[in-house]
């Protein structure tokens, strides 16, 4: 057996405390996985005095993360801080500067900053592990990376974020609307007092981001990511969902095209029947789809203080172990370039959803509209009559692309029959 | 770049013929994520004049498989001969013997003799990769043994057999008996002209065996699989199973108890809104336990040519990269001891389906049966009344232990009221 792996943790949030239990209370489990110990000896976080209900007797204490880079004693440095500037990346620059591996659940840094990453962990020829920075204790960067190393991907789309899998999912199961249902999140916990970050589907993007970079073999992204949050679904529009046969999901889509990598996080609606539509509540799930392989899922709780704490120890393991890949799974010279498309050339079929005065002619008007655009319809809904005042009406494509679609929602949108902005969802087959 | 990694092939039936292909179409995404070009340059099966639809031109011919061990130009050999004895294992010995990496899709053999091959490779300290052994595509073998380290599990269990799967999904959707179904995936090819293997759930135990001693990091022991296949499993009990809210699947289960591990391979009623409930046709899924982690399910395709070809090759990846671990997840003087525990011991609920006659009384001496064994009811069902008949009568029990429920189930079979051999399936909660 060798010599213990000492390793150092920045950031003591709930992941970081559950880190240092993880690893206390498996340590036997640990060290015979690992063939070694592995040890936390060095810890640096905001507040010393905190109780975090685990000890820090016996370890060393750093105010300033960036010193654990230096210190000669530590020999992996695990970055729990957050955020894609400051100091988690000064951590993570002057760690890996300095030879030592480095351990990170930061996909905000891998995300935007993840190509120069890459490239300095490269150069210095040691490990960048961020299995704990996408879905949690699910270990999908290593079945991307290493499972999956045969084939060529052409498709990985995935529930990234389970706060807005448990707003939809409670939106659905209740009938709540989006607000109703977010208040409640944030009284529970299950999101942020600024929720921005997961609702708006930033923290979707940047895992997506950190997914396509692996799956295509190219330089992470996150710029080219088309982003959506799920402010704008409605309580009608989950309804009017179930009718169709779908569920509304938030999901991040990378997918080889023709002229290129499209990369996209937006509400979806999914076919009930698909097992990705049946994963709810703040389970997240990665599918992926390669050309031997055929669509693997992989599921699991994407979030937490256990299953975060997972994933960095796996990264550990390997660590210990002497396993390594390059960052995006290829060295940085095979690196692909294929180009990034952008969302006005997606081709797919759509959802609409408009509120109109219920009066003669106003479907005509649309329908023209779309019509005009070269959008061919699959089905209309309309439910309820209520003459002069509005009324939904659902119109659901045929495959279309983007522009196209946006045309005929501008053309739509300047009728004065229409009275709130058009509900726009993509349908996203099986 | 290193110098390519020469691989030998064993074996050139439709996943020997998949590889070449994979190996070939895919050269260059290969070589990229191995760090060098992995290259099949010697090959042994027994018709040489066989078409496979690839051509072999250029690579050594061996008539006889053990000679791949002993070519000085093979870096590693891949055995997919298949069975646990004869040429397949002769390989395997002479290979790891020889110091060379082996990966092998042989679940049989790893199930059978995993202990003396691991012992084996790691005296010779050298990979015994296994990936393609169990849920075909679907790494399983790596996340339990690297994405997972960090975690004690507390419990494996899979749809394991592709060809089970669908037999009793078609025999769900079309109300069908197990006979009919199994002669047409006979004539489709989805099932093996001697079912034996399959149906009577070697095959799924086999994969259970492996993914236990992983799980677990202990050596495989395949005796102590408790195995029961699906031949007895009637559209009766499909009907019923659906009015109770469950699914019948074939489960292989491992699962921690405090009086050791429990391995076990027979029908399940599976409640419907499990995930692995809902997997159905050849779709193979793995759920992992873990402290940590919680729980996580792995899905996709359990066999074929594509999936088994591209855990094959993420081997030879793992090997060309210099990635490696114990075979069972830990060095053979850390596997872990703990006892097999016997079937009779298992504690669960039970369904029992009996054929009766109708008439008086009957209801009153099975249900003292149970009572004097110390079984206690749940829910009793009954369909249709034929006076001096039979009719099904279903009872589905509270937890309760296998001993108790064999013993009660002897009583029953005594009476002359009960008119078959009960079906007795077990119930897997969520």
């Amino acid at each position: 057996m060798s010599a213990a792996l000492s390793v150092g943790v920045a950031g003591l949030g709930t992941v970081g405390a559950g880190l240092l239990r993880l690893l206390r209370d498996n340590a036997e489990i640990i060290s015979a996985r690992a063939g070694r110990a592995v040890v936390v000896t060095a810890v640096s976080a905001r507040d010393r005095g905190r109780d975090r209900g685990v000890g820090l007797d016996g370890l060393r204490w750093y105010d300033d993360p960036v010193a654990l880079a230096s210190d000669p004693a530590v020999d992996v440095v695990v970055e729990l801080i957050g955020g894609s500037e400051g100091p988690a990346r000064a951590l993570v620059e002057a760690a890996l500067e300095a030879g030592k591996p480095v351990v990170t659940a930061n996909k905000a840094l891998l995300a935007v900053h993840g190509a120069g990453l890459a490239a300095l962990a490269e150069r210095r020829g040691v490990p960048l592990g961020f299995e704990a920075a996408v879905a949690g204790g699910i270990p999908v960067i290593k079945a991307l990376r290493e499972g999956l190393a045969g084939n060529r991907i052409d498709r990985v789309a995935g529930i990234l974020n389970g706060t807005c899998n448990y707003i939809l999912t409670m939106m659905r199961e209740h009938g709540r609307e989006f607000a109703d249902v977010l208040a409640d999140a944030q009284r529970l916990g299950y999101a942020e007092a600024d929720p921005a970050f997961d609702v708006d589907g930033i923290d979707a993007a940047h895992k997506l981001a950190i997914l396509a970079a692996l799956a295509f073999n190219r330089p992470v992204d996150f710029g080219a990511v088309h982003i959506e949050g799920i402010r704008g679904v409605c309580a009608v529009d989950i309804a009017f969902a179930r009718e169709l046969g779908y569920r509304i999901k938030l999901l991040g889509i990378a997918r080889r095209t023709a002229a290129g990598i499209e990369t996209r996080v937006h509400p979806c609606m999914v076919p009930e029947a698909n097992p990705i539509a049946r994963v709810d509540g703040v389970f997240n799930a990665v599918v992926a789809e390669g050309d031997a392989v055929g669509r693997i899922m992989l599921e699991g709780r994407g979030a937490g203080a256990g299953p975060t704490a997972s994933a960095v120890v796996a990264d550990l393991v390997d660590i210990a172990r002497g396993r390594g890949a390059p960052v995006w799974g290829v060295a940085g010279e095979r690196l692909g370039a294929l180009p990034a498309v952008p969302m006005s050339v997606h081709v797919g079929a759509y959802y609409l959803r408009l509120m109109v005065v219920d009066r003669p002619g106003v479907i005509a008007d649309v329908t023209a509209a779309l019509r005009d655009a070269g959008v061919s319809l699959e089905s209309m809904l309309q439910r309820g009559r209520a003459p002069g005042e509005a009324v939904p009406v659902v119109l659901v494509t045929h495959e279309t692309n983007e522009a196209a679609m946006r045309t005929a929602l501008e053309q739509i949108g300047r009728s004065d029959a229409v009275l709130e902005p058009p509900a726009l969802i993509r349908i996203e087959p099986a």
